[in-house]
C-alpha cells in the first residue's frame, strides 16, 4: 500500500477513522470564523473540517443502497435526482432546482456469450451501450481474432458473416490514458467499421485493468437497430482467446465458433434531468464557481465509484464551505449532471452536460471556472489549474493542498471531464483535482462498482482538497484564463 | 505481499521465471541419478527440479482453456477426462484407466435477483447445487432478514411464504476453518430448515472472503424437486441489505420484497470417472501412495484453482519423479476424481471419492498413505503427518521442505479433504500438505476461478514440495499408522 501522505493532517484532527454510519448524528458544524479571518486561514480550517467529517461516503453509501444502479433516463436516475434535490434543500442550499431535458433510451437485454467450438464453454460478456441487437435466439459465426486494433482496422481481411474479436488490452496509468488510448477506437468507432466490413457482430477486450472476470460496459456509437451487436469479454475470457490463438498456430485447435445473444432495446425519447443547488455569494454573486459530478451510472453495478463519489465529493465539499456559516464571496453552484455516460443517435448532444451549457450560455462569462469529479474516489494528487492573474493565489492554494499530498500542476489545465467539456470548449476555465486513476479501471462499468471501491479516508482527503480550492477561488478575486475564446 | 520463503531455492535453480507457454518444448530431462544416490539426496534433486518446471502451471492452463467449467457428470468433465488420460499415457505413466460411475445431475438453470421494493435494483445471485426450483416466471415474496446463522435456527418468527436472507460473513483463514464454521449450517442445512419452516425460498451471503461482487456456489443438501430455491447473493449485495436493516431501524425503509428466479434441472442419472494413472514401484509395487486432486469444477469459472491447480500439482510431482529415471520402491498412483463437488440424493455417495474407496477397498491395507491437493494454488506452508514409525524420515522430509518455506507439522495429521476422506475413515493414514487458503475464498466457486488466479511460481512450489515428499515416502520404508482401525 502507498502511503498515505497527509497522514500528519488526518493525525492532527481526526484520531480514529470511525466507521461510517449512514444518518449518524449530525456533525457539530464548525463554529464561525471571526469575520477578520483571512480567505487562506479560512481555507486550512475548512481543510480541516472536511477530514472529520464523512459526510461524502455517507451520501454516497445512502444513494447506492436506496437507488442501485442509475441509469440515464431510468425511473431510478430520476428518484436519485428528487432525493438528492430534497437533500440539497435540507441542507440550506439555495436555489436547488431539477432542469428535465430529453434523450433517447437504449436498455439493455437479454445477453450471453458461448464458445461452440473448438473448445465449448460460456464466457462472460455485457452489451456496449448503443450497440445493436442480435436475433432473440443470437447469431452464431466464426470468429476473426486481432491482437491488436490496429491489425483489425490495417486489416483487409473477409469479415462478411463473421464476428470481430479485438484482444487489444488496456494499460494502467495514474491518468487514465492507457484508457483514453482504447474508448475512442477500440469501443466507440469498432463496432461500425466492423458492420460496414460486413461482420456479424463485435466482441472487445473490456477497457479494464484488472484480470477478473468482469466485463465493462460503456458507451458505443449510436445507431439504433442499424448497429451492429457488440459486447466487451472479461479480461480472463481474452486470455483464453489468446491460448487458443497459440494452440491454433501449434495446429492444436480448429477455428472458433461463437454464439452470441445481445438484445437491447431502444425505448425512444425519455427524460433525464440535472440537479442543481447552490451557496450564493456574499458579495459578487453573479460571479459562478460550477462544481459538480455526474448522477446517472452504468446499469450493472451501483454507480458508486463512477460517479457516485464525485457528486458525493463536489456536495459535501460545497457542504463544509455551508456549514462553517462563513459566506464566500463568489456563487458556488454545485450541478449533479444526468445522463453522462450514454451515446446518443448521431453524435446528438442531449446529455446533461450539454444541456446545462445550452441553458447557461448567457452566464458564462460570468463563470469564474468549473470543475468535475469523475475519476473514482482515490486520492487527489495534483491540482491542474489554467492560467491565472494570481500568483498569490497560487502560492495559497498551493499551501493549503500540499500537506494533503497534492502539488500543483505547473502546466495550464487542459480541461477537466465529459461534463465540464462544452463549457471548457465555450470558454469557460477549467481546473482539475487529478485523482490517482491507477485502480480506477479495475471496476469502473462493471457490477462491481459498489460501495465497497470506496476507501472513506481517501473520499475525505478529495473533499478536503476541493472545499479549501473552491472556498479560496469563492473568496477572492482570482481570474482565470480559459483556453477557448472568452465566451 | 508476503516474502516467498522458498526464494533462496529458486535462485539457485531458476534465474528468471520465465512466461508460461503452452507446449513449450519439453524441458531437458532431469539427468539419471546414480544408482547409489541417496533418498534424501534425490529428493533434493527432484525438489530443485520441479522449481525449475512449469508442467503444473501449463497443464492447469491447458486444462481450462480445453474444457472451461467441468461439472460433474458433464461432456466437458468426461473430456477433460479422456484428455487427462491422454496426457498420462503420452508421459509415460503405466497402467493408465478411465473408471466411470453413476450419479444424480443437478445443472443451473434461469437465475436472477430483484430487489421489488423498499429500494428496486437488481441483485447478484446465483444458485446452490442441488438447490429446488422457482416456478419459471419466478417467487416474489417478503425477505425474512437475519445477521446470523444462530438468530435464524433459534427464531421462532414466522417464516411462511417469506424468502430466508442469511447475512453471515465468512471469516478468512490461513487453514479455512472459517469457510467450515459457515458452510455446513448456512449452505448445506439451512436452506432445509426454512422450507420446513415454510419458506418458498432461501438467500445466503456467498461463504466468500472478499468483498467483490461475485456469488459463490457451492453444494446444498440435494432434495430435488422437494428442496427450496436456494441461492447465494454477492458479499456487496449482503452489506446492501444490512444498510437497509439500518435504514428500517430508523424507521427510513420499509419491508424488502423481493423476486426471485432459478430453475435448475434434475436431469437423472448420469456418469462421471476417475483417471487413474501409476508409477509402478521398483521394489516393493504392491505397496501403494495415492495422489490426487478433482478434475470436476463448478460451472461458473473453468475450475483453475478448485481443482485444476490440484490435479496439475500432483500430476506434475508425479511427472517429475517418473522424468529423473529413478524408480521408486513402491507405486505412486495419481487420481483425478470425478464429482468432487456436487450433492447427490438422500446423502447417497456416488462421487469419484467412494466410487475410487469402493474400488479398491482391498488394496487399502496395501495404501502407504493418501494424499489430496484441493485447496488451491497459494504456496504450501506445513506437512501434517499421521504418526509414522521412522523418526528417521520425518527429519529427512523436514530437511528438504524447510528451504521451500514449510515446516512439520508436530500434530498428527487429522485426514486431507473430501475425495481422501473415504480411505481416512477406512483406515488408510493421510497426510496434508498444507497450503495458505487465506486468499482462497475470495474466488472459490465463482466465475472469477480462472486461470489468472493462479501464480506460476507457488505452483512450483507446491509441485517441489510434494515432489520430494512423495518420493521420499515412496523410496524408503517408512510406515504410517491410520486414524481409523488399519482397514
Amino acid at each position: 500500500m502507498k502511503p498515505i501522505h497527509f497522514a500528519a493532517v488526518l493525525a492532527a484532527g481526526l484520531a480514529v477513522a470511525a466507521p461510517p454510519v449512514l444518518h449518524a448524528k449530525p456533525k457539530k458544524a464548525v463554529p464561525a470564523a471571526p469575520a477578520a479571518i483571512a480567505p487562506a486561514d479560512q481555507a486550512v480550517v475548512l481543510r480541516d473540517a472536511a477530514l472529520k467529517d464523512n459526510n461524502a461516503y455517507e451520501f454516497v453509501a445512502e444513494l447506492t443502497t436506496r437507488f442501485g444502479a442509475r441509469p440515464a433516463g431510468s425511473a431510478s436516475e430520476k428518484a436519485a435526482a428528487e432525493w438528492s434535490a430534497a437533500q440539497f434543500k435540507a441542507m440550506g442550499f439555495d436555489k436547488v432546482r431539477i432542469e428535465t431535458f430529453p434523450l433517447e433510451i437504449w436498455q439493455r437485454g437479454d445477453e450471453s456469450l458461448e464458445m461452440v467450438g473448438p473448445f465449448p464453454q460460456k464466457l462472460v460478456a455485457t452489451a456496449l451501450g448503443g450497440s445493436g441487437t442480435t436475433p432473440a435466439e443470437g447469431v452464431e459465426a466464426e470468429a476473426a481474432l486481432f491482437e491488436t486494433y490496429e491489425q483489425f482496422s490495417s486489416s483487409t481481411a473477409d469479415l462478411k458473416g463473421k464476428i470481430v474479436v479485438i484482444l487489444q488490452p488496456t494499460v494502467a496509468t495514474q491518468t487514465g490514458v492507457g484508457y483514453g488510448a482504447n474508448s475512442g477506437s477500440v469501443r466507440r468507432q469498432g463496432p461500425e467499421i466492423a458492420r460496414q466490413r460486413g461482420a456479424v457482430g463485435y466482441l472487445m477486450r473490456s477497457l479494464g485493468t484488472h484480470d477478473h472476470r468482469f466485463a465493462h460496459t460503456g458507451g458505443t456509437r449510436f445507431l439504433g437497430a442499424e448497429g451492429v451487436p457488440a459486447m466487451a469479454i472479461s479480461p480472463p475470457d481474452a486470455e483464453q482467446f489468446e491460448r487458443i490463438l497459440k494452440l491454433q498456430k501449434q495446429g492444436q485447435a480448429g477455428p472458433i465458433r461463437l454464439k452470441m445473444v445481445s438484445t437491447p432495446k431502444f425505448l425512444g425519447t425519455g427524460q433525464s434531468q440535472n440537479v442543481i443547488a447552490e451557496i450564493t455569494g456574499a458579495k459578487r454573486p453573479q460571479e459562478i464557481i460550477t462544481i459538480g459530478g455526474h448522477l446517472d451510472s452504468w446499469d450493472l453495478g451501483t454507480g458508486a465509484i463512477d460517479d457516485g463519489a464525485g457528486v458525493a465529493i463536489t456536495m459535501a465539499a460545497a457542504k463544509t464551505i455551508l456549514d462553517s456559516k462563513v459566506r464566500p464571496d463568489r456563487t458556488i453552484r454545485v450541478v449533479f449532471w444526468g445522463s453522462e455516460e450514454v451515446s446518443q443517435p448521431n453524435d446528438r448532444g442531449l446529455s446533461g452536460a450539454n444541456a446545462y451549457a445550452t441553458a447557461y450560455k448567457a452566464e458564462f462569462p460570468n463563470h469564474v471556472i468549473a470543475a468535475e469529479s469523475d475519476f473514482g474516489a482515490d486520492v487527489v494528487y495534483a491540482l491542474s489549474l489554467p492560467e491565472s492573474d494570481s500568483p498569490e493565489f497560487v502560492k495559497q492554494v498551493g499551501n493549503v493542498l500540499y500537506p494533503l499530498g497534492i502539488y500543483i500542476d505547473k502546466a495550464v489545465s487542459t480541461g477537466g471531464g465529459p461534463d465540464t467539456s462544452p463549457l471548457f470548449s465555450a470558454g469557460v476555465p477549467v481546473m482539475d483535482l487529478q485523482q490517482d486513476g491507477m485502480d480506477y479501471f479495475d471496476t469502473h462499468h462493471t457490477p462491481d462498482d459498489v460501495l465497497e471501491r470506496i476507501d472513506p479516508i481517501k473520499v475525505d482527503q478529495n473533499v478536503a482538497a476541493w472545499a479549501a480550492t473552491v472556498w479560496l477561488i469563492a473568496s477572492t478575486e482570482v481570474k482565470f484564463k480559459g483556453v477557448a475564446p472568452k465566451p
